[in-house]
């Protein structure tokens, strides 16, 4: 099946959502109603073992307790709540290393919708099992040969199906800005402002999401994304203002951070709410799951783990302030597992 | 030196406390208060996972996240706040297998008292290394030869410091009756009235704490203790009407859960207010741990997740109910929990 790049921009999916506006504070409380039923509200958690090491007053974002173990279903529900019902019976296709997989897929168990994943065949194990787990039709291709999104495409194209992106479309950006949401309400309940709030980035869209809601209620906080060294593409382009893509060519432990540039919508947000970014090493991020295994006690998967990684290894300067670290995901392979926490 | 077993009762500490009156909930709302600057306020969690394989709707307590990784913390602050200034500079004493000891020893060095702490040397090397790096000293017995509470009443008879009983105390049971306290609270808050409340039992103050919170509250759930296989001493107690030691001589997963009878106080509640006991089998245990691990994303140590593995294993029944889950620490070795997950 031949499809041109103008025929695939005419069945406008990707490209529309490239094209519309980036979603407002106000998207993101809708997102807020609509994932109200079926997200969990996470709550922050602090740790008196990661203030002492920090000097810092920390809280974590939980988000490997959301529904299929990572903050992605919140989009990903936000978003497929929004097709219209004549739409919904040919289903929705995406493409997705494992987080963005699962969001979709149990989005759809609850709406009753049929979902086609494209997935890496070297993605974790335990990722594509629990895809299918929520009913979904996993098609694996070979990350370093072929194109997981002409791949997704075609099978939309064939079937009518929705695709649904991983980060650059508005609703799915809003509903990662639940997570934002809910933590600027903890913070005004306890009564503290942050001073900076650091969350994992691979296309942008949980960083773009979490700025609009916490700069809305908290506008002089720094926001900070976190990536693995070499995989830094939102660093480089915040510092040179347009997008760039990293130059990593192996892997990272991080399995959800390899996106290779920003999204077009995500950054268009993160240029004006987010003041740059760090790295951690895959050695630092192994560290960190260790970390969070024996002092935290929450199962963190290494790419969740980014941002607690560049705290632990001291990329920020946090004394004496209030700090927000987004724990993204918690979907790790036992074997990886075992052996992060028996290293660290 | 010599000890007769009179002279050991008129020394006073653990005898007296087993002559005290069992707490009541005042005081259990009084511990929260004094609880209230120092201790982690865990909030229930769900399981969508969890929910759906049991039928029930199951709230979690995650006391992993409680600082020092156990629940124990609780009742080791309320019970050292207790102590008149006069008597904190001698110092406090506690036998414990671990968490006990790490509850100890971090509740003294908030209050500023020296801690030392009598523990088998067989317990978790995370929970020896725990307890000293809460600035304790730690003392090792041997399990199967000598008496550990002898070893506790000589250094405090020594040293004049307070003896620390791990659960026989009225302040203890009603510092871990906070969890129960928290727990009311958040189901009065959600409108989910609970039909079965379960905790893991070892000498039994968690259950006693949490049923005085939980009856005072919801006066028609059922609590159920929850035990390793053979170490059954509270099933057996409660379905007897006396107090009867467990049968079991070797050794289970749950180190924590290892107390051979159950407590004086401790059953004089359990008896009034707890409807009987559950077992599960050290693999169900391990099934727990690993299910903890890959659905619930929380680490969980195995004497932590017995109520689970019960509930796991079909000893309730829950269908269509609301079923509160006491999950009671997470402080487990790395190399078992890799061990248990990559097994489950």
């Amino acid at each position: 099946m031949i499809v041109s790049r103008l025929d695939r921009a005419a069945q406008g999916t990707i490209q529309a959502a490239m094209n519309e506006a980036p979603p407002t504070f106000a998207d993101v409380e809708a997102a807020a109603r609509v994932l109200a039923p079926a997200a969990i509200r996470t709550r922050l958690i602090s740790s008196p073992a990661l203030d002492e090491r920090t000097g810092a007053r920390v809280f974590l974002k939980p988000e490997m307790l959301q529904r299929t173990g990572s903050f992605k279903f919140r989009g990903a529900f936000n978003k497929l709540s929004s097709i219209p019902t004549g739409q919904r019976a040919a289903g929705v296709v995406a493409f997705s290393s494992g987080n963005h997989a699962q969001g979709v897929a149990a989005a759809a168990q609850i709406l009753n919708m049929p979902a086609t994943i494209v997935m890496p065949a070297d993605a974790p194990l335990s990722k594509r099992e629990r895809t299918r787990g929520y009913g979904a039709e996993v098609v694996l291709y070979d990350r370093d040969k072929e194109d997981r999104e002409q791949i997704a495409r075609d099978i939309a194209s064939r079937r009518g199906a929705t695709l649904v992106p991983p980060f650059d479309d508005p609703r799915i950006i809003a509903g990662q800005g639940t997570v934002g949401l809910e933590i600027a309400e903890d913070l005004l309940a306890l009564g503290a402002p942050p001073d900076l709030v650091s969350t994992p980035a691979s296309g942008g869209g949980l960083m773009a999401g979490t700025a609009i809601a916490i700069k809305h209620h908290f506008p002089n906080a720094t926001l900070m994304t976190a990536e693995p060294e070499g995989f830094d593409d939102h660093a480089r382009s915040l510092n040179s203002g347009t997008r760039q893509p990293h130059h990593a060519e192996g892997r990272t432990i991080c399995d959800a951070l390899m996106a290779s540039i920003p999204g077009e919508i995500t950054f268009a947000v993160n240029q004006k709410l987010v003041a740059g970014g760090v790295t951690a090493t895959d050695p630092e991020v192994g560290t960190a799951v260790a970390f969070a295994f024996r002092e935290l006690k929450l199962v963190v998967e290494p790419g969740g783990a980014v941002a607690l990684a560049a705290l632990l290894a001291g990329r920020f300067d946090v004394r004496g302030k209030t700090v927000v670290i987004v724990l993204s995901g918690g979907n790790v392979d036992a074997d990886l597992y075992a052996r992060l926490i028996q290293q660290g």
